[in-house]
């Protein structure tokens, strides 16, 4: 019998790039009345509904320069959680890297460094999640959730679980991990 | 009821890399004995098997350079017949780019260039081809196919086509299509 498969997000689940974005923000512009931006300020809002208008294109700025993914902080337990879960269930990293092509080198190279036991084989980067033939999604952001849940014919099941973000606290309709202990009993209990 | 999805290989199928590599073979190695390498030669074999063993290390310099996935041939009627296919069916084009991490620019870039009629969130790149949920997988290569057909449950009917290629001539357990004209028929008619 195979392994159920669970194919997981990098951004907001196993790597902190909110934490790398308001950083660099409150770094550049320090001196501006929203300053500083927090985790706790986000709440409800995706970073870019925080920012004024005109500062939208420098968190794009951020997320197009070369080190960007590459320096991300990796989650709280997110590493030894999913070595664990490798035991009983085949995992695979799955990340919206089309949405930003320069992140596919530092992306990679952060994966190898954070989490070398994830062969390669196991790494996808894609842009629409309903390409992934997996039993469990989990990621940070409802409208994957939605389109990996879709299904052509109904009968197949898989589950989407919310990773909770400052950006999704109030969205419903989906189980919620709090962190990667959370994870952890959900899956290994 | 939403359309059926197909998965689409680039090496071999929409982008002739064989090609490239007798090229740059051919160039290279004029005045050894096994040269020129031809399609015809390989019959059977992939290319890395034709070459004496000493030269693998070439081809594999030549995949890891900058530009070759870039100016890479399209298949003959792949972009008429791909757009066509869009009118009933949800394309995707999955690669196995983790193989060669260098080349996730260029084919992005590639893509963009020959396919534009590809959504970006249609493009994935991957490892092992078990991850697509798709109903159908064109591709060349017959590892990638049983990936893409084993079932967790026994349940999904999903199908393999093999593209034909100088190093798959002889695989059977697969319906096969030798151009892209076949594969209008196959999937049109």
């Amino acid at each position: 019998m195979p392994k159920p498969i669970i194919a997981v997000d990098m951004d907001e689940v196993i790597a902190d790039a909110l934490a790398e974005h308001l950083l660099r923000y409150n770094r550049d512009f320090a001196h501006e009345p929203e300053t500083p931006l927090t985790r706790d300020s986000l709440h409800g809002r995706w970073i870019w509904d925080a920012v004024p208008a005109h500062r939208v294109r420098d968190l794009e700025r951020y997320m197009l320069s070369d080190d960007f993914f590459r320096v991300l902080p990796v989650m709280p337990h997110a590493q030894r959680v999913l070595e664990r879960l490798q035991s009983r269930y085949d995992i695979f990293i799955a990340t919206a890297a089309m949405e930003v092509p320069s992140s596919f080198t530092p992306k990679f190279l952060w994966l190898a460094e954070h989490f070398p036991f994830i062969p390669t084989t196991n790494i996808v980067f894609c842009g629409a999640k309903s390409i992934l033939r997996a039993d469990f999604l989990i990621d940070d952001n409802p409208r994957q959730l939605r389109l990996f849940q879709e299904s052509s014919n109904g009968q197949l099941t898989r589950e989407g679980i919310l990773f909770t973000s400052p950006a999704n606290v109030a969205v419903t309709g989906f189980r919620r991990v709090n962190d990667w202990l959370e994870v952890e009993s959900m899956f290994l209990d």
